[in-house]
């Protein structure tokens, strides 16, 4: 028995042949079978690097990053997983404005991409433009390798748009089922995503979505809390509604993060913005009107200080399956009394769950890492095997 | 018959000897056999990475690139070509300034080169500086190499100076042997590189004066055309008259972008900034002479717009060989009524040869990479030989 | 008789076991072996390197760089040093503000680290700060590592702090060692660690206390001279007193330049801040006194001009021991004549030891990547014998 083989008998069962060479934009573009054979793969690297064997698979080439805004975590994420694989990151960095579209986008896309595997974008604050850009280099590229201009046609990776946020999302869920012990485990299991206050304003939807979107089809009862006016984008809650009646397990909405707090399993209280209030700032942006933009940006501050008991604390964790839910968030988080006067969590509710927050967090290179690895490789069976077998270290020791 | 057999046995025609550890600054200081060895490399090395098979020569080093301004096209192909042979790339950023020389060039010079084995330097902004600065470069790590300093001697690749960009005129002669089906099929044939009205000022020569100072080589009917005061560096027309005689080709001049036109089998209409307007730009700043600067920018872009009938329109592409003449442009492009109101080529021109366009500039990774590969590789056919042999994948799949 | 095998013999009388998975901060926290098993690892991968045998133990991995500030040399010498092991550098830049502590840099060190080996730290701008920084981050990322966050526990290597600068004054070290021929030599041999005049103020005290910190451990007489007000850490000189005692050398201060150098073997005449106005700074600093801080600044600046005859010059350098004294400096020096009007040396001076200082310079790569390759290898002897029996070339040539 080797150590490749559970999860090449796993990934036997799977139909991930249109994952070979495409991209990765949103969790219910994709299969039970294609969400199912990224955790996989992704449980199959760490289980390689740990037992110190070099799972690359690219003797040369570019992973290219274009973020819009500046990111530690997820640069490192995507950093580390090309690293990984044998890629070496480019950075290529447009600042923070909102990027040109149409023919400039199609001429950078083929420029940068001669030697490129793999481009991951993360373009999340603009409503309607950060998933219509990634597609549009996605196409730009397609036709650049059709035409013979590109050799290989680099596959896009999504790390965070306006609509979804997969690779937090799926790094999430793998926490869920390594914490439950099995993707099975899952189903019957209550998770309240819900709105928590933050002093801060803007912050992009695509977590709450991501969460909805993915863990409705696991069978979970999703509930889905909010001050009223705090809405999410309406197709997303659509999405989540059939995930659930397709896996048996429930989506449910509420104004009380009490409601969704009651005997939950797991909860994810977290800030984010009112839907069409970053409908309408990037109308203003759009517009140049910055002025507007300055008195929006004042309105919703004063919108979220009216939900200042929108708070994960202590009280609120005793609501929950034994008072002991687990407590998630993609970081950083606003923790009241440490990194603001009043936040969205209580410092020692954080400061109890940091370990499994730290962890939480390991899984994003690893699912990364996963997506690329699904888009480049044929056989992924036949190369897990060979990885193992030809047993290269990672590090000499 | 293996694949690299046929670049192997060209290569045996060719004396290459000089190319050892030297660096690359203009085509015109290489002979015919190492500028033909340049682009049979570039191919070899296409072919190779085409075959999955990784042309990687190093296993470990630095290849450092040092610009002068924003690249994104010139950067990634640097960084393509260092990551296709095993180089890291690190940038030197030093502002857009003019750099600083002598002692501090020297001192610098050698200590980012501990561990480099190439330097990419694009600086082409001041008159008389760029071309100068790489020569001291290359001479500060000879002395650092000759006194122990340097274990090895990186080489310098010219991305771009005041006098040649020799990396652009080589992708593009490249692409013209493959679009003509070899370079003995460019004699004969005309290439009009001709001035073309741009809303911005200030671009540099090094395009019009390394395609003249390249073309004329190979047997090519070389037309040089722009209005009156928009004349090149002197020296560099000597340099084309030459190369013409040599090589039974011609080189000629013209201020009428219709005579250039005229039954040419390539057009390059491309802006750039008069050589006398640009050399007192570089007195200007040296004297720190702002107000100068401001004043020269005004009477040039007024100078421009006097050209503005300067556009590749359909109507002049009609005066070409069978109207069907290859339009080339090294990108990006002032396209009429897209990226400007007007500008160097109209947007049904330019949309026709997007793609010719997009495969001209794919040739720059692989033309500086054989440009790297000659300066550091002794016996070349038999590396070729062992890359192909050993067989190595680029990317498992 | 192979290439490795005096090194491995030397090692074999080494204990270093301690070394394994652990940081480098301070050169006075570690023992005579691990000091002089840096050395010998530094020489053994700079003759691997030169004798073209890749000395990458590294298949992945990232080493990360943080920097508070701007750094050519520094930061070329740690990405060289990584490069060679077969790390990726992917720097982290905090910009130059004071770091935020505590609970960010626990999270902020474990969310960079997933798939880091190395965390290199230059962090020398306030007293008391980079060195506690440095530590913060190891604890974190050694919780990280007990918990399960992290696969591997990334080692730190202080790059520079506001207490010693152990890569620099190792590497001046090595180059003394080569100058002298053996680490015996140095026994006996008068040093000048001296300040010297420059216009600019507020240069870190890291360089003075890490040579005398390190060099009295050698037997060496180390004189440290000063302008009265001018005091170094005093923690600092207690250790140079102890090494001093145990190693038979000497550890004295003056505040004469001309005794200092009467007689000296070698001279590092250099400027740095005093101590106390450093700290003072730090809580001007610490309290938003941006005014204080300016009149700080132009009083160290005015203090500073009343010592400009702390300069090196000729007749200075005809006081050392047969008037030629080696030379030493960790670059860039404010030469006299050429990057100012009045410096730390004179321009002649300077010039003729060239060469030397940039073969000083030259060792720092090898010294970080024996720190690194150290902090990896649990048993150096076996991997370098392994590395030179794999004779996997750096380069094909």
């Amino acid at each position: 028995m080797t150590l490749m083989d559970k999860y090449i008998e796993k990934l036997n069962d799977l139909d991930l042949k249109d994952m070979y060479n495409n991209d990765f934009f949103l969790t219910w573009e994709k299969s039970d079978d294609e969400i199912e054979g990224v955790f996989t793969i992704a449980e199959a690297l760490r289980e390689l690097r740990k037992n110190n064997i070099s799972p690359k698979i690219f003797d040369s080439g570019l992973g290219i990053s274009l973020f819009r805004d500046n990111s530690t975590r997820t640069r490192f994420s995507f950093a580390s997983a090309c690293n990984l694989l044998g890629l070496e990151v480019q950075d290529l960095d447009e600042g923070k404005s909102q990027i040109a579209h149409g023919e400039t986008v199609r001429e950078t896309a083929n420029m940068i991409s001669f030697m490129a595997d793999v481009i991951g974008i993360r373009d999340d604050m603009y409503i309607g433009k950060g998933n219509t850009y990634m597609r549009e280099v996605s196409k730009a590229v397609q036709e650049g390798h059709n035409e013979g201009v590109l050799e290989q046609r680099p596959t896009l990776v999504n790390l965070q748009c306006d609509i979804d946020h997969p690779t937090q999302a799926m790094a999430d869920a793998l926490h869920l089922i390594n914490e439950f012990g099995g993707i099975e485990n899952l189903k019957g299991k209550k998770i309240a995503m819900t709105w928590a206050y933050s002093p801060s304003y803007g912050k992009p939807l695509s977590v709450p979505q991501g969460i909805i979107g993915l863990l409705t089809r696991f069978g979970m009862d999703v509930v889905l809390a909010h001050p009223e006016g705090y809405e999410v984008m309406s197709d997303v809650e659509e999405v989540a509604k059939k995930n659930a009646q397709k896996s048996g397990g429930s989506f449910t909405k509420t104004n009380s993060m009490e409601e969704a707090f009651k005997d939950a399993d797991v909860v994810y209280p977290k800030s984010w913005a009112p839907y069409i209030a970053m409908e309408k700032r990037t109308d203003l942006y759009g517009n140049g009107d910055f002025e507007g933009i300055d008195k929006l940006e004042k309105d919703l501050l004063a919108q979220n200080a009216n939900h200042k008991d929108w708070e994960c604390t202590e009280e609120m964790m005793k609501l929950t399956k034994n008072g002991s839910a687990l407590y998630l968030h993609c970081l950083p988080a606003d923790i009241t009394g440490v990194s603001c006067e009043a936040g969205e969590v209580a410092a020692s509710v954080f400061d109890r769950y940091r370990d499994p927050l730290y962890k939480e967090a390991s899984f994003k290179p690893y699912i990364i890492a996963a997506m690329i690895f699904l888009s480049k490789v044929k056989n992924p069976q036949e190369i897990l095997a060979k990885l193992e077998n030809d047993n290269k270290a990672r590090k000499l020791k």
